[in-house]
């Protein structure tokens, strides 16, 4: 059986591998996950994690293109790939060539992006996914808005990153949920009028959101507060404060929401909520359609 | 030679047990601190423990009064003791009595506070300095902050506790300097002036603050933040927050900053900085003082 792999795409996150195999056409052949993120693997781990993941893919007697875009390319990930500059393109510098040792194997690394003014900044796999919603959506004017464990907000205009914003909000929930004294209160399961309220509490009033906090545990130790509820308002407290410090890049703005359920569906119904136009988009067709973008680069170039 | 000890009085709290050994003239005997806080104790180990540190203090024949406030009335703690509700008295409550196996114990806990609206709040050792506090002070007509793990923001008033406010500073501050994203940037020492300058920006638009967490990872990355530095200016946004959360409270009031340095000192001139007029008081010796107060109580009933 002949193996019609043109190329790999890679989305190499901290806790996440996924990549596309495509042929030459740009059709998917197969698409496969692991748990062999960053946080998972010395350097020198990273190019037996591909083979095990991917070596059926590979063609014979030829190297196949590898791009890899995410933390693959932090300080501590496979080889250091540089930030790119803010205002520019999300994808402005030509990717980093990873020396592999299997013959099957072409690895480049997509830098990332960083800001210098009028605070610092960096991302890296996010500007992947912006790239694909701007070979998407051309000439999108507006806002992408990115949930997830470090939350990035993003100004786009003209076919440019002008600039952006990362907010702690999932890390923050979940050493708050897990690891503070609030964990005594909070439990499994959701509440989402409760989530809704807080987060609109939050949103108007943002300066108050570090003291409604320990009144979760509070509540609970005096009135039996449902550790569903728990869960669900500090999720929303802390989505609420989260829009309102991002609220100065979204508001009156096209919004962009690039994330799974449930997550991105409670950040596009707050913004929604807030008369901003939001879309959804998926992160899975975002990142390869920004894969596809910088391969098809790198193809022209070197024609 | 004859133990002169009439009474003990014990601060109990999470991590920590601290007590003085007092005698009939209210002069202090003995102090002592022992590592064997709440955490660190099921229910049936607070007797020895007591015991462990102080059973040289107690005379013989006799039952000697130990009065112990904070959390070793907590739920999981020696016995659970009541809250007494706001507005009202720091110690409104009788304290409750522990069937102790030595004979030599009588063992009360002292009650916390709890507040139903405008949020629910509880507190458990600091109404004993707040006791303290105003058997001091008498007439005392301002505000008591208590700069901790979880500072404590109360309303005083004729005597009573008007209302109070929780908020996780010091406990935010160790999750995020420690397990978050942040560690890889912080590092021990100080830098005044990072502090100083995050804890106003934060304080002026508390709502920047969340967005405003990450820029020290990120500056670390792209421009090499000093470690101190990092470590500094995120005590100055939490400690922002938390003057902004509180703001309402303390906002044109005489403050009472009670607690060690070097915490409660960055407490007292960020209130004095925004023009409040603020003490500094000692926390054993208020702790003392309440649990003198509520012993006088005690014994006048008693008598």
């Amino acid at each position: 059986m002949t193996i019609a792999t043109a190329w790999i795409g890679v989305d190499w996150g901290t806790t996440n591998m996924r990549l596309w195999a495509i042929d030459a056409a740009g059709t998917v052949l197969a698409e496969r996950q692991t748990g062999t993120g960053m946080a998972a693997l010395h350097p020198r781990g990273y190019e037996p994690a591909l083979l095990d993941a991917a070596a059926d893919l590979l063609p014979a007697r030829r190297r196949t293109p590898v791009l890899v875009c995410g933390m693959a390319g932090a300080r501590q990930g496979w080889r250091e790939a540089p930030y790119a500059p803010v205002p520019g393109p999300p994808c402005g510098l030509p990717p980093v060539s990873v020396l592999a040792a299997d013959p099957r194997l072409d690895v480049r690394i997509l830098p990332g992006l960083c800001q210098a003014a009028p605070a610092a900044d960096v991302m890296r796999g996010e500007e992947t996914q912006i790239a694909g919603l701007l070979a998407r959506t051309p000439g999108f004017d507006g806002v992408a808005c990115l949930p997830g464990t470090h939350t990035k907000w993003a100004r786009l205009r003209a076919g440019r990153v002008e600039g952006f914003r990362t907010i702690l909000t999932g890390e923050l929930f979940g050493l708050l949920a897990s690891q503070s004294v609030l964990r005594h209160s909070i439990g499994p399961g959701w509440d989402g009028a409760a989530h809704a309220a807080a987060l609109a509490t939050a949103l108007a009033a943002p300066e108050r959101v570090p003291g409604a906090l320990f009144a979760l545990r509070a509540e609970s130790l005096l009135a039996g507060l449902d550790p569903a509820a728990a869960r669900a308002r500090l999720s929303g407290l802390l989505i609420g404060a989260d829009l309102a410090a991002a609220a100065d890049i979204w508001r009156g703005q096209p919004v962009a929401v690039i994330g799974a359920e449930p997550l991105a569906g409670l950040y596009a119904a707050a913004l929604a909520q807030q008369e901003a136009a939001v879309r959804r988009e998926d992160v899975g067709a975002l990142t390869r359609a920004g894969l596809t973008a910088a391969y098809e680069t790198l193809s022209g170039a070197e024609a």
